[in-house]
């Protein structure tokens, strides 16, 4: 505790806007069903959709003091993810602290934690992924750490590891696999797009993906 | 495990459209208060007011091979309803399955798990109850059954069983009862058309059912 | 049990529309950040923000009774606040409550249980801050108390207390302090105006509030 | 709601005794991994374990009513199973109702929901398996069912279906299944034994089962 | 916040031992079944049986500070009851704050968080019941109070108020009401042990409580 | 997944000896109050403590085939931890896993999942931490990854780190921190033995932590 990194290494802007393009659902997917933090992450608001670089936050319970640190090492395009070091449903982030966070050029915020000022937030176009909304208000008294690893509703996440985010919940993407995962992603894309049409014109699943035959072995009896 | 049910019996669309239109609130209470599966099942989005017949799914937790199965044995007007074997969170129905579901005619689904894509399925009208958002993935290795008895969110649902569905949550009627549920929501309506008359006009409860006496008698005292 | 208090005390309805604008981020602090209710009361509809007098009602499992008897002791910018005496996610309440409510001046509902008619309630505007939404419906056969002192979601309220709620959630204010926490209160939101000019303009938390010093003294190290 | 249902049939003594020693997880594998309650179901004290034949009990949330009706419907050797008809953690069921089953032979309570005395049903012999422990007291106010098919923590039982019960925690096998599944149960047991020495003298599961090549064809990858 | 009051009121010595030898369930019974904590407030052990004046704090999540403070506020007879001010499962609590308690008379722990050292308190005789057991340590950097009134596990409890706790659970009775509660307690056992002996001779309580023409008013049909 | 690590390293057997002996709340304080896996994470039977190398396993939700083969990757000491990789609460393991793993072994087991044959399993004295207990089977289907990193109940462990557990829970320490965690857990333990005393003798750990002046300056009053 008591540790800020000042600089981490940031996948590139052109690998996080096509994630960011993917989504959650075809993100996690392209790297083996892995990445997803916890399905009670919910975003405050629907429709946002973002990707962005990591910047970690290791905060006591009911302790937001490590927010205002964290900001300092904002990078245009960063993504504020803050775990407590036990579980907490305080509103650790409202409106001041997304102004400043804005000004910064942070994209969003990711926190196994409560956030308040839903009503602003929403305004202002930032938005947040939480486990709970709340009021309940924190202080600034103990220590915590900055871009140090965290594990953040279940998912371990690094400082600069992609995070991608939208109405299906929030994925880690490693730094280092960022790029490859990318690719596996748009190739998904590509793929899901052919088998859209067929599904939509009344094929069946079952003859697209030649299923019939597995399950046939595996037992399955039509009554 | 292992069998899927291919003819099943499903209540008339006549039946089904009057059970949609008189809604969960007042089916469940025409039914005499039961059916409700439980308050956690949420809808993906408000709005949506459905009724159809149960196309039931049986499945391993994180196992989405039956949806593929189930998808052949729907008709129009029909309602997917999936419950695991054991508790998961996991995200089994995303866009293309809903895709492929709404060429058979299907009207929703209700499933005691994930459920991801939920901007796509918001966009495409396909309503979902779940008891998650998660966009984890799942395999195809297990089997599961189809129009089966199952336990879905606390009710045993049967295959052609109408489930109604609306902003409260979900309700199943059983097949052989459904019309006799709609005869009692229908006269259940009619009758609160009268006292909404009367309540808006200030009149209270108190009088209006005659319960200041039975109150009186149990012991109330206004101090 | 079986108590109904007729005359209770209330704040002026100056103050309470004060506290209403300043909203229950702002209130909760202004009071020493005390006085939340528990996060998972969840308003139905977002965007809407009130304040009012708590009419207390103390309520069976699954028993809805008293909500007729507490409707009549409501007055004009009255808050209905139930909580049951043991653990209910019923709908305790829908729309022609609702109707009955509204006519006798009533701006709302929280309930540490559940609540249906969630359309009917939108439409009419009547917001509901909630455990859970549920159909499920209850009976009319034990007594319960109105304007009795009550835990509602982890927190004490007293009838005449003023209760805040938005989409941050739910604050209770006691009566005797409503006026000086509506003080402290527009004296935050002005104090708040200033820091969010400057932070929107690129200042940073550390330095408006002289974090650095303190931070060092505790040891943080930038590595 | 409101019916008894005073005669229901029973699988045979020598059938649930056979069950009763096979134990939950043995019995529960041999009739194809279906039939266990959900995993919050506990034992108040460690080491019961026992079968019977199945009352059922669906009551309204706060009231226990139905038990003592219940209680003249148990026959010698049968287990009480109480299911609310929504979510209650209130304590059902003491000693004085222990004392009443257990003089009509009553070998057990399975409930999804509170029971209370807890000291003196250990004291007594009498194993419980519930959702909760809690003092919170009942009414005897509205009517429930007895011997109607009920669904108790999750799933499906119907009045006469054996009910298996042990530290594990409860599963239920269909009436007319005991046999079959006792069966399979008592093999299951045998097989069980030969492995169980293989494995103490250091063999390997991989080994025994002949898993190697399974897992290699699936691209299992040993670094 | 940061309030000690020091000298509070307290029931007699003979009125607590009488509310500890009633138990938790007959005395919440004996007032009318209201005063429960929530049923996830379990024992570390089980077979405590006590009761005593609350001594209460009020403490941050995360901040056990207050603990060393109460303790010097403790009497013989005393129970030490926390309630932090937002959700915490943190380990306020072990084995040198209990060796510092017990020697000032103190009885037990009622925690609305989580304690730690279960194997040492458990040797020494001390009982807590507690949210949780979580070695997860705490800091000591913020204010709460003292014996000022709090809500504990949903209810309301003051300073001096009798706390009961057993097996069953905690219940607490207003420090004015015990001498009342305790009579109407004892009267309540004294009427239970008739009841047991008739019950256990195989009388019903169907017949003993004359409720067979009540269920049938009520419209309860035996098939 | 798919992947099994065969040549991991440990720590020294008598560094792990030495925090076994100080227990899970020393360790865990010892290292700067990190390390401690979710609180929900129970033992089967009280009593045990126990330290060694964590084997660890990624398995997928209700698959328990990666247990086999991380059986043969036990060395004498080690402890098999396991994480699914979403939420579930199945029964991974038994009597029969349980025998295999002692014969090579194994120290006891923690799961962030289900567990049975409960019964067995404190007969054999194979200590188990877990989320639940269940007899729910599991099928062999899907591979996952053996002595990979893992998020198990919240906390990042790697193979060979060092789990502790007892009655307070499960703590892990990094294996190249272990050593110097010991000595700070050793000094600890030495000092705590000295204020334990002292606070036996009835002193206020006020008056021993010198805690007076810091709460007065904070502005605690005492009334």
């Amino acid at each position: 505790m008591g540790i800020v990194v000042q600089n981490i290494e940031r996948a590139s802007a052109g690998v996080i806007a096509g994630l960011s393009a993917a989504g959650v659902a075809t993100v996690h997917e392209a790297q083996g069903r892995k990445g997803m933090l916890g399905s009670y992450m919910r975003p405050i608001y629907t429709g946002a959709q973002i990707a962005g670089s990591a910047v970690t936050i290791s905060a006591p319970p009911g302790d937001n003091w490590m927010l205002h640190v964290a900001i300092e090492q904002l990078r245009d395009g960063d993504i504020l993810v803050l775990a407590p070091t036990s579980p907490c449903d305080n509103g650790y982030f409202g409106d001041l602290l997304a102004t400043s966070a804005m000004a910064r050029g942070c994209r969003g915020l990711v926190i196994d934690a409560g956030v308040r000022d839903i009503r602003d937030l929403t305004a202002m176009g930032f938005p947040v992924w939480s486990k709970a909304i709340s009021a309940q208000g924190t202080v600034k008294a103990t220590l915590g750490s900055v871009n140090v690893p965290i594990v953040c509703a279940g998912a371990h996440i690094e400082a600069g590891d992609v995070i991608v985010a939208d109405d299906d919940g929030v994925c880690v993407v490693r730094r280092a696999e960022a790029e490859s995962v990318l690719a596996a992603a748009e190739k998904r894309l590509a793929n899901e797009e052919v088998k859209r049409k067929r599904l939509a014109a009344g094929e069946l699943g079952l003859d697209i993906y030649s299923m019939r035959e597995a399950l046939a072995a595996k037992g399955l009896k039509y009554v």
